[in-house]
């Protein structure tokens, strides 16, 4: 893996300038008179992880050509909803560990949290109000409302066994599809004074590629928290089972199992820890379920659907002209199913 | 009081049509074909009140003669981050009742709130990008971010028995006078196609008034939560000395104590419930405060900085020609002083 990790980094190198760029608004942004705002935005670089979202519109932006001299800007807005939206997430799932945060201290409480995502998506929102174009404002927007209803979707279906495999997707979409989508959306269709309108049929291919990619991502992330290693994945894993996320994996074992195989999945997942004789902290039920249920199956039907999306994904990237940035946004794909972290 | 609310009723009446279509646009940005979400918007009507900002919107608009077709979609987002600032402040106040919601029920936890709240900043946020001029969007956005610092800088000071009046004037009107300025600003800068410039002189003094009847509402309102009868102010009172937030008659209080003084009112906010004898539920502290520490002067000093601002913000009116809308402008004003609730 480390092989395919240094290889994208060589892919990177051509949009390294403007990534640094892209860091350089941020941390303008996160600026403030303010002290104790200060004190509060430090905690953000503890969230700062692949900037994956923003390299996306950078590359885009790139590959169609489209690049203009406020890509860094858009890429950064786009980085830093992402960064609310962990923010808020740490509430949300109380998640232990998340990056290596160390760095967030015992002040780190639910008031941090949500102080400091609204104040992460009002300066995201701000800096676009300022953009030439009105369309990052929009797509912002319009995103931002489809992520919160995936969340709240989610919450609504938290031990649903039986879950359409089409549900389960369209709530990965939200959460996670949305976000790419809009991220290479905008690499393509931004441009200066206007944007690219609706119609653009290479901001809509784009646009595509970001919510497959998107959305092969977070099965491979719903993979990892069920049999990732904490060390290696960077954050909490085994969440999932912990707080009733019944994921694609598990929705394919359930589905093919007898009834006191998914008996068992239900009560591992619902039964109270001392019931079970497990520990209370997270990932125990994770533990639980890989050792009593045999999850392979499952999980390889989930890799093979993200491999596929990421098929259909890279062949999106045909309709552009050949070049290295196009043959990065190709790797990106590879990458994303590689991944262990 | 009732007769004052009366004639503010009455007063309201020449806008009545644009606040039903206010309300008609919020309910319309509530709408999804998610029934979670449905189910956890209908939770938003817990939180409506007196939609005081929606209705200064439109009066400005009235008073200075320039009114939109627009100005009911632009009071509806300033009603909704009001009312996303509510329901996140649910959390972080960790406040009991917000305006009798027996009909939040026992499903209202942090996740729910943390949800629906970002859920209506993304949907006001997504409205003033769909409306003719930019002006919403910068202005509210700038004003989200203003919100949010001084939520930081009041968590920041608590306990701080010390504080400048200017410093304790800066995070109240942050919090409470930043959202009343864009209300007014707005009903009076925005325009078709395009808005009044930042130059524009009523729009200014609009934005003054606004800044300073905020001021004065939160400093009433931080009397109420010190002095207020749940019953009559309809959310949980005293929680400001259970969350250690000093306020304006607490400070004048503190300034002119002797230092046993000073020690029992550090002691009645710091010390645990069983050292203090009282009961650990909101209200508690203040109770004991108000039986051991005259607040008198205190609350009369503050009441009188409230009357201080809403005289000139009143006066600012002055620049208004005469009409009916500029009357109920200055009946606000008054009403926002003799409140109980």
């Amino acid at each position: 893996m480390s092989e395919l990790r240094e290889k994208v980094a060589e892919l990177l190198a051509p949009i390294e300038a403007d990534m640094q760029r892209m860091r350089a608004v941020i941390a303008a942004e996160l600026e403030s008179d303010s002290p104790a705002v200060r004190d509060m935005t430090t905690h953000v670089s503890c969230f700062q992880g692949k900037q994956l979202r923003a390299a996306l519109v950078l590359m885009v932006g790139e590959a169609t050509g489209r690049r203009t001299e406020e890509h860094p800007e858009v890429a950064a807005i786009i980085e830093m909803i992402h960064l609310a939206t962990l923010v808020h997430d740490d509430v949300l799932d109380g998640a232990e560990v998340r990056r290596r945060v160390a760095c967030v201290n015992e002040r780190w409480d639910n008031e941090t949290a949500i102080l400091l995502g609204d104040f992460l998506y009002a300066r995201a929102f701000g800096l676009s109000t300022r953009l030439t174009s009105r369309l990052p404002s929009q797509l912002l927007a319009a995103t931002t409302g489809r992520l919160c209803a995936g969340e709240i979707e989610q919450a609504a279906l938290r031990y649903s066994f039986d879950l359409p495999q089409a549900t389960y997707e369209g709530v990965a979409s939200a959460k996670t599809g949305a976000l790419y989508a809009a991220a290479c959306e905008l690499g393509a269709r931004y441009r200066l004074p206007r944007a690219f309108g609706p119609e653009d049929a290479i901001g809509r291919e784009m646009r595509a590629y970001g919510e497959e990619l998107g959305l092969a991502f977070q099965i491979i992330d719903d993979c990892l928290d069920l049999t990732g290693d904490p060390a290696a994945v960077g954050k909490s894993v085994g969440t999932d089972v912990e707080d009733g996320k019944v994921t694609l994996p598990v929705l394919y074992t359930y589905s093919k199992s007898n009834s006191s195989q998914q008996a068992r999945i239900r009560d591992v997942y619902t039964l109270s820890s001392e019931l079970l004789g497990v520990a209370t902290e997270g990932g125990a039920r994770a533990k639980l379920l890989r050792e009593e249920i045999d999850l392979e199956a499952g999980l390889a039907y989930a890799r093979g659907r993200a491999e596929e999306l990421v098929d259909r994904a890279v062949g999106r990237l045909g309709t552009l002209p050949e070049s290295s940035a196009r043959q990065t946004l190709e790797m990106v794909a590879a990458f994303v199913l590689g991944r262990t972290w």
